[in-house]
């Protein structure tokens, strides 16, 4: 019995992506007849805007979840860790955008357009997870080029401070304004150094081997997205100075041949994507290009002349929409629709 | 006989490179008894301050080099082609940081710590090249690892404003503060879109393959300066939104086994290069840490566990030093001291 229109909970509402979640909302025609909006008991108090209402944020609670169909957690790990479970327990599905279950091999880790048969495991944990916006990107781009066969993925990242949250952005911003004051801007706190007019080669902290978690959860959850687990990427994640927006450069090298003209076809038929790619005119994925945007934008396609079986692409994706939001709406609708 | 001291030009005097190469001779020490600082009639008349004195800057004019011993020429690709063979034709030796004759199998590209004895066969055109700072970089830093034998490599480089000289410094300056100020900014001119807090996978003109002539550069002077006409290597270029320091992202995939330890020994070694890789204290290549420096910052060294022998690092340059200046003074000296 399909649970539509649902009753929808949004945890972290007040943040980055649960903003772009309330913007998706009104524009992705999904069905919910009620949404009970939630915060830290900083934020709590605050209103949201949802279909011409204001809704009073309230902060979590025992029983908040009552009654609700899926709830969003569009907050922290930490938050998701602590109530997740307190959800799922008092009947309520999540979905979860942050990196707290992704490498949970019982909570399924969900692309819609790529493997949104993997949701029926949900009810082991009551959770999907989604990957972050890069796995996200790589792995639509991916998909349509595996008639090839993917032998190996080289991906650099230029992630924008909004994948820090609010506090990245104010962080950002507030660097930037002192900067062109001529002001020394007070110490980092959200970022491990100055952004502004800077890049950060740390995205997460570091792992034994010198990548970050980041880094290595890029190849982790391209593998799981993709069904793909002997896949080989490797990643360089880098913050650079940009508010919204999350560019990634990736080598691709196939196991048969595969043509320049080929690739585009295949991209352009394949759910999530958007070809950007008339370079001559300046058409190219950016991220100014990507606000509100829901697809992955793939361009600057071409062969890769270091190689016999090689291409390059660039990818813009909406980190906040399909690299986290969008993509966790699609999820809740087949949730609501198939399994609940 | 040496020609030191020696009298230098200086072209291009008060663009980003000239006053780079002001500070650098500041710091180089380089015996010079006389400069003589030239620019375009717009910026001709301009004061600029080398050893303590404020000299006039002259516009470029018959006659101009005799008596110099060598013209660094830091302006772009046009004066370059104009004027490079008319101060050879007035006996004056000619150093050119721009991509006039990068491609010009008459004239030598140096790095001076790669292939100076290469400069020796100036006399066909009177001109030393110098490659662009990412091939500079990326060549610095491969140059030791060819112990191990280098099969492959792919770039991705974050290249800032100053790149595009001080018009793209003071455009990127503009357009922040326009948009910080909630102001729509003028349309970009010395880029093909807005650059603040934005992307632009393009630098320098697409050909026919798709890529930039800046991508094949990288690739074309990486050969020549390392004296491998067939390494592999491909690169995506990316102007990001900062105003002086390169960075690059490599990948290298190496002919033999080259653990992470054994490459940094290799490095630690190398002229040119500044290992800066304490990752778990913070401490990696960033624009902010390249101001004033004359070494390419490697960091990130790591081992990519995406193939059998491979290895993954991130390189910063400043790119007016020694991704230009620096490495021009240096190859004025060999010139001076060896071949004047």
């Amino acid at each position: 019995m399909p649970k539509l229109p649902m009753t929808l909970a949004l945890v972290g509402a007040t943040g980055e992506v649960g903003r772009a979640a309330l913007d998706a909302l009104d524009q992705l025609d999904l069905p919910v007849k009620a949404l009970r909006p939630f915060a830290s008991p900083r934020s709590a108090g605050e209103l949201v805007e949802f279909q011409g209402d204001d809704l009073r944020v309230a902060p979590l609670a025992d029983g908040a979840f009552r009654g609700c169909d899926v709830a969003l957690f569009c907050a922290g790990a930490e938050v998701a860790r602590e109530w997740a479970p307190r959800a799922w327990a008092e009947g309520c599905a999540v979905v979860d955008v942050s990196p707290a279950f992704r490498a949970d091999g019982e909570v399924p880790l969900v692309v819609a357009e790529l493997n949104a048969e993997a949701i029926a495991a949900f009810r082991a944990r009551g959770v999907v997870a989604t990957p972050g916006p890069t796995a996200t990107a790589v792995a639509l781009a991916l998909a349509p080029l595996r008639a090839a066969g993917i032998e190996r993925v080289v991906v650099s990242t230029y992630e924008p401070a909004s994948g820090a949250g609010r506090a990245g952005v104010a962080e950002l911003e507030r660097e930037a304004r002192d900067l062109l004051g001529l002001k020394e801007p007070d110490p980092a706190a959200r970022f491990p150094h100055r952004l502004a007019f800077n890049l950060i080669p740390q995205v997460g902290a570091f792992g034994e081997g010198g990548a970050t978690d980041e880094e290595e959860g890029i190849a982790r959850d391209a593998r799981r997205v993709l069904g793909a687990p002997e896949l080989r990427l490797t990643a360089t994640a880098v913050r650079v100075p940009v508010f919204y927006g999350e560019a990634v450069a990736v080598n691709v090298t196939t196991r048969e041949k595969l043509g320049v003209q080929e690739a585009r076809e295949l991209l352009r038929t394949a759910p999530g994507v958007k070809i950007v790619d008339t370079p001559g005119e300046g058409i190219y994925p950016m991220p100014m290009l990507a606000a509100n945007e829901d697809a992955v934008l793939v361009g600057r396609l071409r062969e890769d002349r270091s190689q016999a079986r090689g291409l390059d692409l660039f990818l813009v994706v909406e980190n906040t929409r399909k690299g986290a939001a969008t993509n966790a709406l699609q999820i809740a609708r087949v949730l609501a629709e198939q399994h609940l």
